[in-house]
């Protein structure tokens, strides 16, 4: 079985070297750039990959919507077999992708796609076999669990601290994807669509920016409140549907995620048979989701061909899931469900009753017009 | 494909629970007690079982050597394939049952005998098909994990604790294979065995219990060393060999495993390319290892055939890993490791320099005969 890699980039390159090591023959690359160390491998034409009909299985490295999308679809359609990296893209086509793969007769696999190196996706579409999945949840960015980590451990400032991490090579430029949330939500969509057997899009996903964090508030979760904070994405199922949301969440010190550190990921599952399962790993990176990469094309390479995709959608509904929250702001509004509140040097650390996401997403909505940079945590029991 | 299950005890009913609610057909349950809810599947003669060519897949949960050795062999040989939860069984006989399935042309499986409904071994099967591990290392027994967090969170003695443990059905009346680390050495082995591609015997291991551990260690550990500790099993690889050992160890508070609480499992593999990746979940109990006992069903049910087994053995060898050391003891004996030493209320508070893991259980060997409440903990940088 012959396979091409689209975009020589940092995942594509990873990948490259861990199939060739291992025996796997990868017959082309696509890039554009010149790589004179690929040789004949190379081409910038993707024709010359389409129309090989040596070539059986095409993972697409490059990100982004465009081109991906467009050659990942002319593979499928082709009866090429597709393996992706790429958690905009799926996030974006899931239906359209499933669909397409299951009326060409071949199977599209994504593990690299959520949490780099970390089997994640794969154990989760494994245990849905014969386990029904009530809930998942996880740091599913590296970035912002450095951020945050670095924030807690060394007491520094948010700003500060971005800075570092884009020295680092961890936080873009513009790390807008990474703190706002967005790639996280993705992650937790495309998650929650294999889980709980269904499609969630990019816009079901209610989001807490987690860039308005500051000093003072890590101060008051760790001092007063005894907790730690990291960036968390759910799906929750209920018996009325299910809810996906990202959020800075507070957690007690001797959670597992607490002495999650540096830019590492963990994503859980709860089953109803199976109970808690805990994935943990390198949620980036050249060789981790190079090597994701790799395990996806090696089972597609030993038979791998299920393509499980149910077009019945569950309702999406951030009203169905309560929880209490941690607001810090200096807006001088007040809701019931607000149950105690602290002032300190002009600050309010309020912390609410039970309330669904829905809800607190409203509120916040409100109170984020007048002080923008107020904060919101969910608490997590 | 029809399914046999050995033996209807916590596993194999809890198995037969899942198997059945997800449409797979068990048609024949070996029982020697009687269990009137499962009408005609139930037999106690395991022929009905061997002869019918219907079922083509054994599951054994039974536990122990005998019967389960000669039913699973005799299943092999008639070409059956098998999954089994048993971690004693799977270590003593792990050669001959691997090199059976191969002659057979079936397959065999045992995910479910080590870390309960965690996926760890299926995972480490995956990982090498692309990647070279060089550490693996686990709390693999949930018993002792459970008896450490109390003696930690409570501050109370370790038989008082174990006595709780007893009576919420966590450990066995006799509780030496858990706390005297055979339970963890067998799966340390049995680990180590699929991540290094080779045979580690139970012989293989070095062993401490943790039956020593006292308050006034975990004080000690927890107030002057400012660690924590928690009981290990280890496969570490190196250019000569590999050693393989179960040692209660020292961890800085921010260790994973610190945070892993009550009677939970987490196992970690280091692999070259993918990194550090982590397994957690529930380590036992009916429905968490029936549903990885049902999970390498459905593997085999889904077309799952390989049988990967070198029998070119690796050197073991315990004294190729280097490693700090932890002793309390109020024997007198004086050796030029010990780096740093306390003495309170008469016991001696010692920590090595770094020595190989062999020589520390000859230490610990002349050690104990003097002082036979000596306590031992390698210390995890």
């Amino acid at each position: 079985m012959k396979i091409a890699i689209l975009g020589y980039g940092v995942v594509g390159s990873g990948a490259l070297e861990v199939l060739t090591k291992y025996g796997y023959d990868v017959k082309r690359v696509l890039d554009i750039r010149p790589h004179p160390e690929l040789g004949d491998k190379l081409t910038s034409n993707y024709d010359d990959i389409l129309n090989d009909k040596e070539i059986e299985v095409v993972a697409e490295a490059i990100g982004g919507l465009e081109p991906s999308h467009t050659f990942v679809v002319k593979a499928l359609k082709a009866g090429k077999h597709v393996v992706s990296s790429n958690k905009h893209l799926i996030c974006e086509y899931y239906e359209e992708l499933h669909g397409l793969a299951k009326e060409n007769g071949v199977t599209i696999r994504f593990t690299s796609a959520v949490g780099g190196g970390i089997p994640w996706l794969y154990n989760v579409k494994r245990s849905i076999r014969c386990d029904e999945i009530n809930k998942i949840m996880g740091i599913m960015n590296g970035t912002t669990n450095f951020i945050l980590d670095a924030m807690i451990t060394d007491k520094r400032d948010f700003d500060e601290v971005l800075k570092e991490a884009q020295a680092l090579g961890y936080a873009e430029a513009n790390p807008s994807a990474d703190v706002d949330g967005l790639d996280t939500g993705r992650k937790a969509a495309i998650s929650s669509s294999i889980a709980f057997d269904t499609v969630v899009k990019e816009s079901d996903v209610s989001i807490f920016t987690m860039r308005t964090i500051k000093k003072c508030d890590i101060e008051y979760i760790v001092e007063k409140l005894n907790k730690t904070v990291r960036y968390l994405g759910f799906g929750i199922k209920s018996e009325k549907g299910i809810s996906v949301f990202v959020e800075p969440t507070l957690l007690s010190s001797d959670a597992l995620e607490s002495n999650v550190n540096k830019n590492f990921n963990m994503i859980t599952l709860f089953g109803e048979s199976v109970g808690r399962l805990s994935f943990y790993g390198q949620g980036a990176g050249k060789y981790p989701t190079g090597n994701a990469l790799a395990q996806d094309i090696i089972d597609i390479a030993n038979g791998a061909r299920s393509v499980r995709f149910n077009d019945k959608k569950i309702n999406v509904d951030n009203g169905l899931v309560n929880r209490k929250y941690y607001i810090r702001t200096s807006c001088d509004a007040s809701f019931s469900c607000f149950e105690s509140e602290e002032l300190i040097d002009g600050n309010r650390y309020i912390v609410t009753s039970e309330i669904s996401v829905a809800y607190m997403h409203e509120i916040a909505k409100i109170i984020s017009e007048k002080d923008p940079a107020s904060f919101y945590a969910g608490i997590e029991e």
